[in-house]
């Protein structure tokens, strides 16, 4: 062994530690990062009650969902039009009893945002849709429900209008912000829909 | 010594020096993705100025600085009248006092996206919120100022408007839409309401 | 050499394959946090035809581009208006036709949101912004195509309107949800607009 090696060989204690001390800090700043990241996931509030925008919001939700994303719909306000199948009135209040009786009772009967004419601009993109073989809204939402897509009813929504389990569609859960959060904040794509 | 244990011994020095490079690379890259990791942080725009769609934007404000979130809500167009305590008319031109004359003078009197059968809706969604015991509006202002949410007047919209300091509530800040940006960009949720 | 130094020596080879294999796992996790990392990217869903919106979601994307970022607006249904330079009635089916008649056929009337008092509220707004000295709509669609922001039409749409390529101006790209999706899932911030 010549005199270099032997320094060589000297420093490698040295050199050891100081790899295993860098190795220890970037496992933690990647520990924090990983914590960070986002999920394979996207989280769509659905607050419009409005047949184009509700389109919008399942072609998405299905999109993402068949390229493996976790989806998660939010359905608040107006967009809880879009989960019922019945208006009932027994156990309303008064101002529940109006909501109810000026709001779509079904998916069925949404408005359209613009050029809705009393309904009839529900009906033409219903036709147009049928006619180029888009899938109803009905469809995408049985669709949203095979892929996995998770629908949740806005419970402080549900709790101000009063709308019981029996007016929903089955498959549904419920639930608050915080909830609707911790997913969106783990999400590669949230939206306000 | 044995044989195996020589050679063993002989190639420590290029594998120290392979895993220097090694971590040396991995660093580099987790400082890319460092920089490029998201903040504990949510960004909203709020530019509808209808009252269902800024409640729902100060429920998720809220809820997301409960959980600990840098929150950030920039008010623009429609949305500044939520910030507005006063309409005053001097010092603004033709344009802008009709425009001052046609929105609402504060939070309390916004309209609802839907019907709001000229302002009846906003009262029926007030009284439906009271009797439920949601907080008003005014109340998740002050919820949202209390836990810290930052809440920016965008300035080319107080601009094309002629919005004067002494109209809007105090405890604001004004931006442009780069400061929006720069927030949005390393939030982990950001939402246009 | 002592005692001590020869058992340090000792332990050598076994640190040296410790680091390594932490390594490697380091890299793998590293490898999986990158894929999920957002790109310098900005995605916007332009749904809206309204004048206030569009603007809002121009300013975003020129911001988000002159700051370096890669921005695409996904335009769909009632957005499309905005890339429209005409309206063309042959080779629509009956509904397609109603449609068009309905829409602006150009971004120059496009309606607002509020107040749009049959197209007053569009035009006073178009004069407060040159009064103001804030570029128009079409300034801003310019400088969009400048900054190399990608503006694409919404196939589904598009199909479902009848919508040719002759009717739309000139330097889009047209494309699906997957499209979109796989721009969003990788931005920094995604807003539907």
């Amino acid at each position: 062994m010549g005199a270099t090696l032997e320094i060589e060989f000297a420093a490698v204690p040295d050199r050891i530690q100081a790899l295993e001390e860098r190795l220890r800090k970037v496992e933690n700043r990647l520990a924090y990062v990983e914590g960070q990241s986002a999920e394979d996931r996207v989280t769509l509030v659905v607050f419009s009650g409005d047949l184009d925008r509700v389109l919008a919001a399942f072609l998405i939700a299905t999109g993402a969902a068949a390229m493996g994303q976790q989806v998660s719909m939010f359905f608040t306000f107006w967009g809880l039009s879009v989960l019922k199948k019945d208006n009932q009135l027994s156990g309303k209040t008064f101002f529940q009893k109006m909501m109810a009786l000026m709001s779509p009772d079904s998916s069925k009967s949404l408005p359209v945002s613009k050029m809705n004419y009393l309904g009839v601009g529900g009906k033409i993109l219903r036709s147009m849709m049928k006619q180029k073989n888009v899938s109803s809204l009905e469809e995408m939402i049985s669709l949203a429900q095979e892929l996995g897509v998770r629908m949740i009813a806005c419970e402080m929504s549900r709790d101000l209008m009063g709308i019981a389990d029996s007016e929903l569609i089955d498959g549904l859960e419920s639930a608050g912000v915080g909830s609707f959060l911790a997913d969106s904040l783990n999400s590669r794509t949230s939206m306000f829909i």
